[in-house]
């Protein structure tokens, strides 16, 4: 599997975790579930802030939406609670729905209680369109495939490129899909790190500017951007609510820093959550204490956000094999790109 | 069918419109499907914003998130593109999936060259948690539900209370569900006219203050507001997207006005549209005109808004039936309180 | 000084603390300078949070805008760090510029780095519009009398009504200005409180009702709501950033509940803090731990700030003098009309 | 006086308007009043939606808070009503007061109705920290400087660097301040225009991407970025106000592509306003219509937004003369790094 780094380009300054990835934060689980064939490309990715019963210990979260045209499900809670309550589901824009059944069962199959002594369960499904090579109107997505990637969600390296949700996806005319990168950040003798995970399918043909300054021209097409982006932060870093959002908010600008200004059609999400202290759903005390960090150190969080977005959209569309549309249209390899464009050496 | 007014309930001070309905907007239409018996008590309800194909001719809406503990689909893309492109679908909190599946495969079927041709489509689907009084657990609505809540729909008088998407729900201690007022508005020698649609589940037994200041005591039970309400808002008015979103918002003045201080547990949300001019899904012309009130008018609405959503939570009470949850715990009727404590005559 | 319990009335369940004021919270303190004679009816408020170094230990805060129609200063700072660093000053809305330039010269006075070797500090000033009683066009404060306010503040008994910022200040056609109202809240065997303080000047003639239903008509004018009021919300509750801000949008029921729907010419500001933990300008420490309510048990702190804020309206106008505005018109006491049509006994 | 198209830099894809400045929108004017001497380098920047009495004659505007750690008065309103109604006035973050004073009193000046038999007015001023080069302490700004702003406004070519409000400003290491840019934009066989001004004072040293990739590494020192950028977007495009929000937001884009990721104590805040439609403050009819440009085209109108903040951020740098501030820095000019090191030819 290529990597942005394989072909020399890296983004920002800091250094990156052991897996570049967002299972470099620990606990963090990501798997996918790929459907291709007869006309389908697409799937669902699973991410896991923890192994645990997350209905039981919820995970401190923020939302920033960069640009709403987008149909993803859960988002509002999130804003308003700070807490993720269900492992998060990528898939593409008509496959919500099964993805937000395959939660619900999930949750209530764990808690018996739900929706009965206590509380319902909010379902976290992101999505972008695939329906450039994808026959998203097949709407072939069960709760199964959601089940089959739950079920297969590790540790270590991620798989990225053409997978899972990633399958369909396309950036920049490039072909695209799950990307990852991250960030190691020292602060106050301590080593920790932030994590992103992308589903990338946004930027029109002839935007991308890459780190080093050269633009990819790939097949320059006068579409509109009709996209997508789902960004998803992890990190072990204690963070209030507040920062939580404003570490959200820099994944717009990690997204910028490759030439995209946000298109119309684009629906532009990112979540940041941390897993540095868990929120219990009946906690036994009546007060909590939390971590946070001094204002004045956030800026390297804000940085590790914006350079491990970026890279994780250049490891997609490393990771990603060339491709044909549904309507022929012909997808290519950023990575056959930078192999047949070496930099002067 | 009860209503507030049949017990000298009136809130505020604007004259009703003719069905003192959501209907009463012209174009407007509203359908249920109720599934009940075997332990369940819950349904569907369709708002049509119009008759016509939404997704060709959208309307121009906003949406308000009062308080964001809920499961709602779609109110992203509204919120950032302030347009409703499905009609809005009312549910219980597990059966939001479904009733997405059936407004995109609608659309899809009305409209072959969404996800091909053309973007995809915004399934806008709101939802309360009946889990009091249905079996949620049992999800039992099915798109063909949702379906035939569409295919129902119609203009005129609307069915309220234990009815639809309304069937399990309660509010301050006493069954109610789907409830709906309206307000007539005079501005510049014209006639126009705002209407309420609730979908009531929200308030702790013993909060509600009725208009006359008396305070229906109910079973009063120490439980925690654990339940939501959803305002859809609809005028003939012609509004800026600035302010649809300003009249939304009084939505939630018109809920505390009842004694709620919109508790913790419970989604809240207001969506406002307007029927006063459409926008096409392609237009022809580059530029559109949009009508807009003067700001200095605007007063009048916010009082419609606020005065309609009130008093459409009192028909949902009025009009529904007494009824025994699902631990045995009661609903009573608020109707049965009000005849049984009319007044001092 | 009269106040809304002497005349019977209650708003809600709570109990209040020992001085029903905002100074029940340990260290919050508050001071008036007034200005009256010569066409003015105007003055200064200050709110001190503690009676130390604001801008050293600041404390934890958020800002709900509920009608955005007003000229207070310094709220986007709050709403995007969560820190108050000044004390908080309550004038007329001309008079925000001198109020700024005294908070800022009394910072750098005590800290002489700011804008030098440390960062610039943010000056938190609200103001209502009170022109219908004073000549806000004389422009008459200055930054000595926001000096006078400042140094006057002292925590105990709350001067309210027509004094400070409230001199000349209106609500729903009746004299008010400056009230402020308390509630004990038990949680986990500990009692807290939460106090409000208004700087009250909002609602049409007509609209008000009382907490018994009662709806003194004064002086019914067709004149559009022009007001403003500004809430301030203190507890000792160990609080989140988000969940400060919820408590902060309570405010806007606690208003509701008096008959208001936010009027479009209304600025209505909530502004909410703890003093539960401090935050240094520069901590010793990278990471701070923080205190955090559990969520289940927040409603008893929503309903608090939703109570306190009504009970602040009714005591800011039962403790105004009736008074008669610049064109004439009469604003009656509401005390007087209390006790003219007392229920019958 | 240079620009970056002196240099062979160039921004993005559209053309510029003649003068490559805000004032190729028609009627747009810009001033400046400049202190210097004695430790000041510091001063007043004024630019006029249009010429006229904007109380009387409101431009349509939307806000984006892009990181709130800034002083800026007179956003909130505009946030609400979506309205401007004085000119804008740039300046440094402890002299918003004087400005403010300065724009009421003009404002009463010419409409002696002001909070009297009308509304107020909301002052509009922003404001970056220019405490590195200025004595900011000494508040040298008065309400004359702020009037002698005004009076100098023109349209045509906008003197750039460091000149009004920018004189003590700094970007990336260098000397920055005011500077401008415009794209033209055609639709619909019409030719419109949108233009951006700045006030630059953001960017860490070392963190400047030009857009031809090099990056100038200024005198690199580990502070933290504690600027702020302003920015101002206008057009002659009819948008909704939903679309001018969108609009502003791009600015963020367009910071982003530099090499920013907005940091921690960097207020950055864009302002959009279109001169296509202006609002009466009292409107002689009851509603209005306004122009909306379809969704489908607003990318373009995105894409200069983006495009023309970096240019103008890049002109405030290459119009800035190389000094040193009060602490003995050297804050060198881009002009002189950029002839330094051309490309290679």
């Amino acid at each position: 599997m290529s990597s942005a780094r394989h072909f020399g380009l890296t983004v920002g300054q800091l250094p990156t975790g052991p897996h570049n990835a967002i299972t470099d934060v620990a606990g963090v689980m990501v798997g996918h579930r790929t459907l291709s064939g007869n006309g389908l490309a697409t799937g669902v990715t699973a991410i896991l802030p923890h192994g645990g019963d997350l209905f039981r210990n919820k995970v401190r979260a923020a939302v920033e939406i960069i640009n709403g045209f987008g149909k993803s499900a859960g988002l509002m809670q999130v804003a308003e609670l700070g807490l993720i309550e269900t492992p998060l589901l990528l898939t593409n824009t008509f496959s919500v729905a099964p993805c937000m059944e395959a939660l619900i069962r999930r949750a209530v199959g764990e808690n018996p209680a739900i929706g009965r002594e206590t509380s319902t369960v909010n379902a976290l499904v992101c999505e972008c369109n695939d329906g450039a090579i994808n026959d998203i109107q097949a709407m072939a997505v069960t709760p199964q495939d959601a089940f089959a990637a739950l079920d297969s969600a590790a540790s270590g390296p991620v798989e990225q490129g053409s997978v899972g949700a990633g399958c369909g996806m396309t950036s920049f005319g490039f072909r695209a899909g799950i990307g990852s990168a991250s960030r190691q950040i020292g602060i106050a003798d301590a080593s920790f790190v932030l994590g992103a995970l992308v589903l990338s399918n946004f930027g029109r043909a002839g935007d991308l500017i890459l780190p080093d300054g050269r633009r990819p021209d790939a097949q320059r097409l006068p579409q509109a951007e009709k996209g997508s982006i789902i960004v998803l932060l992890a990190t072990d870093i204690p963070l209030g609510d507040r920062q939580l959002q404003r570490v959200a908010r820099r994944a717009g600008a990690g997204i910028a820093s490759l030439g995209s200004f946000w298109g119309h059609g684009s629906g532009d999400i990112a979540i940041a959550f941390t897993t540095a202290d868990h929120v219990a759903h009946r906690p036994k005390e009546a007060f909590q204490s939390i971590g946070r960090l001094d204002d004045d150190q956030i800026d390297k969080v804000f940085q590790a956000a914006a350079e491990a977005t970026s890279e994780a959209v250049l490891n997609a569309m490393c990771a990603a094999k060339a491709t044909v549309g549904r309507d022929g249209r012909s997808f290519p390899s950023l990575a056959d790109w930078l192999a047949a464009f070496a930099p002067d050496t």
